[in-house]
């Protein structure tokens, strides 16, 4: 029994390296090259071991950790959607909801299970670690933009209020890191490197 | 007190971007670019929530998690050094230490310690964790190199004897996983990817 549960865990780890090709609109700080999603989940799971302090509500640091790791993974089959253009958020979900099914599907019933729920409540965005997972998902883009100087923003001609739009949840988990956002916004604006 | 802490966290969570553009001898397994330490980290992580049922000794996962988020940070500054070339390990040993204490360094003093001592942890390879997480960070390159059939293998000249001795420590966590692996070589030689 070891020898097919292994196997079916290792197909999924070997399908879910296709999120090294997934690419974002948004580059890494250290380049001028679009970041793709399997590195973006990386830097949101330091992120969340550095900065739980800052969560509102206490939160499941392990349960945090696992649904940033995971939460991108419908994207291999979905696409990513820029949050900044013109979608149907009902068509994009059910894109989604499609390929947690083939992917998730992948593993053993259990984790197959385990992994949906994760993904599940990341979207939903309801329970402690949801919002603390989400936050960061807001605020590792809007660091990434402001250190590589409004670039993406830019290029899409992106305003103030869409970035402080985008950016509101990471107030819903964390007063203390949507004042820090709020402030790199009003300095990204003062420097010129986003428009008001 | 929260301005000047946070301020220091960020200023890490920035810098580590560097990690997306430290590139490794192994191929992502779905394209034929070298694979990145971030990315790497990002798969580890995954293989931690799904394979410590295999870790011999029970795993504190989260603990697990955390060390192979963080594990190649110092190659931000050490550089990566391929496993199968000619180093001096005193001089390698060296480098990391010296980029250690740079990088988690930028880090408030109680987390700079925390992430040292993960770091150390992981690199004196003695605690069940430890085990568990070097043993990923050896299997994870040996599925990229059998489902890119052997490019990166053949490239650098590596036979059999080799891969064998690398994938070792795997063995040292998991019977499971390193029948497996043993497995996996001896088809990739069967095979006609990797010399005997």
């Amino acid at each position: 029994m070891t020898g097919d549960r292994l196997k079916r865990q290792i197909e999924f780890i070997v399908e879910i390296g296709r999120l090294k090709h997934i690419l974002r609109r948004t580059l890494t700080i250290h380049s001028d090259r679009n970041e793709n999603d399997a590195e973006h989940s990386w830097h949101l799971g330091v992120m969340a071991v550095l900065l739980s302090e800052y969560a509102g509500e206490a939160v499941d640091v392990l349960r945090t950790l696992k649904m940033v790791l995971v939460h991108d993974l419908v994207e291999i089959d979905a696409g990513d959607t820029y949050c900044y253009s013109d979608y149907d958020p009902r068509e994009k979900l059910e894109r989604e909801r499609r390929a947690a099914e083939r992917i998730f599907g992948l593993l053993p019933e259990d984790q197959a299970g385990e992994v949906m729920d994760l993904w599940r409540e990341f979207e939903e965005s309801q329970t402690p670690e949801a919002l603390f997972a989400n936050a960061l998902d807001r605020l590792q883009p809007l660091l990434s933009n402001y250190h590589t100087r409004g670039k993406a923003w830019q290029k899409h001609g992106v305003r103030k209020h869409q970035v402080i739009e985008r950016a509101a949840p990471i107030g819903g988990s964390s007063p203390d890191l949507w004042d820090y956002a709020r402030n790199l916004i009003d300095r990204a604006v003062s420097e010129g490197i986003l428009s008001a």
